[in-house]
């Protein structure tokens, strides 16, 4: 098949409009699509230090790759890497190798937070004696270290990796749940302090577009899932959208533009609230103690978790 | 398996409350909710004058029969019904005997508002040339001609027998499509001039209670689908919901607090506009001229189809 704007051979399909890409105007439209959506929502500007969320999985590769050819050349930019390792045997070392290569070729500066160092266990152990599924812990702490470590090194963004197909499944997930709270959570918020704001510069594009970009520009691609990875109602949601996806294509852009249509109002009936510093270790947070706070003194009665009072990062 | 109330013998299990009820139980609790929905919304006012949109199938019998056992006592209330006849050969017929036979037993005015009569053509000649789906003419047509009837007839509500299933599709449906506009117009809306307010008493109520409720209670239930019944997307969300409400119960009911959360800041993003009339034949539009004037345009170049000046209703 010919690329619908030139002679050569496509490697791309996009469905939702029907056009054939070939390896250049694949590459073409993905960078625009990246600087485009980077504008749009103002998450990269002059003087940011932004910290990159890298796991060392096939998307945060390419986010880290990307960000640093695009944007690597302005000298009022920083870049750094931040890497958490939740302490899962088999799993995590693959990517952190993977990472550490990444952040040498791109000569960034590059941090890595652990569980063990900084709650006194592996999630390997957590999970043993946790009455809650895997996921819980690891999203909390992970969350909690990554925004932290950002802070502590002074970055001014925090980006992830995060995809049209993650984003749309989230939304919807959250509707179908009528969890609109946590649906206007979504919404890119202004800065509060403590907090980092995030970024996903990839919101608005196919997860398979992003494989497809990493591939052709021949980034180091780890497939791997995490073992203890389990969402059934993320995974239900996901074989739907999916399917529709594949009988009308371009629905998963329609939800996300459903869901920016519906930012304004959520904007308006679910303001962004003062968040307190929690009482135990003064992070940012909704309520009085931090969800980690929390979940550091439910897992405390059975193994030996602490929570310290410094970060402890190391270099990769 | 017994009540979970009492000693009876129990006739449905409601999954989402984890309740099995005996036929009291399940009738008590119907009759309840649907007079609860009913006082939450303001659809019943004294003084109101409620026409009834009954095609004569399942849903708007078991609709009819329960508004005049419940409300039929009251004397601030009048009830009486409406049928559209498409002109659908081997298939209206038939629930317009089983509505004659319904309001006919319940003592209440019945009218029959035929497509023939008011367009000049059946469903069945509308379709043979139309380049539309048969649902877009259906729909648009018999909208126009339950609301001008009732209009017509002096009602000041229209009760349709929506119900949870119909509204958590829609919700869904328009949610995925981005269509925001669509998802406003769902929320029950101040009065309008020349628009009769709709009111949907089981639109809390899932399809199978409907169903159940109206077996118990004997009523004549017709199930037969129209033949030219054809929603491919809804198709697909159905089944979806469906599959995600026998995984997880409860969320046909969350689908619709989504919404019901997401109406206040709908209402302020969607304001209700200020309808228009028709330059055509005067109904209430928010075009310069209205949907079912429009495809009588597009019909009439191929068939001899007319709007009428004046509404013709039968006596049923």
């Amino acid at each position: 098949m010919k690329c619908s704007y030139c002679s050569r051979e496509a490697v791309y399909y996009q469905r939702y409009s029907g056009k054939h890409l070939c390896r250049r105007h694949f590459t073409s439209f993905f960078e625009k699509k990246v600087r485009a959506v980077i504008k749009k929502y103002g998450m990269i500007e002059s003087g940011d230090r932004i910290a990159i969320a890298l796991s060392g999985g096939k998307d945060s590769v390419t986010l880290s790759k990307l960000l640093l050819e695009l944007y690597g050349g302005r000298r009022d930019l920083e870049f750094l890497a931040i890497t958490i390792d939740e302490g899962i045997e088999g799993y995590r070392d693959k990517t952190l190798e993977v990472a550490r290569d990444v952040t040498r070729s791109l000569s960034i500066e590059h941090y890595v937070a652990k569980f063990e160092d900084n709650f006194g266990a592996k999630l390997d152990e957590m999970v043993k004696v946790g009455e809650k599924l895997p996921c819980s812990y690891c999203g909390v702490f992970r969350k909690y270290l990554l925004n932290r470590s950002a802070r502590e090194l002074s970055a001014t963004k925090l980006a992830t990796a995060h995809n049209l197909d993650d984003e749309s499944q989230t939304i919807l997930m959250n509707f179908i749940n009528a969890d609109i709270d946590r649906l206007a959570r979504l919404i890119p918020q202004r800065d509060q302090e403590g907090l980092i704001r995030r970024i996903k510069p990839f919101m608005e594009l196919y997860e398979k577009e992003v494989v497809t970009y990493g591939f052709l520009k021949r980034y180091p691609m780890i497939f791997d899932e995490c073992p203890y990875s389990y969402f059934p109602v993320r995974a239900f949601v996901r074989d739907f959208i999916y399917e529709l996806e594949s009988k009308y294509p371009g629905r998963k852009i329609s939800i996300l533009r459903s869901f920016e249509k519906l930012s304004n109002c959520l904007r308006v009936t679910n303001p962004q609230i003062e968040l307190n510093r929690c009482k135990i270790c003064g992070e940012p947070t909704s309520k009085d103690v931090c969800q980690a706070c929390k979940l550091v003194g439910e897992l405390g009665k059975k193994i030996s978790v602490r929570h310290n009072e410094r970060l402890v990062l190391r270099k990769a």
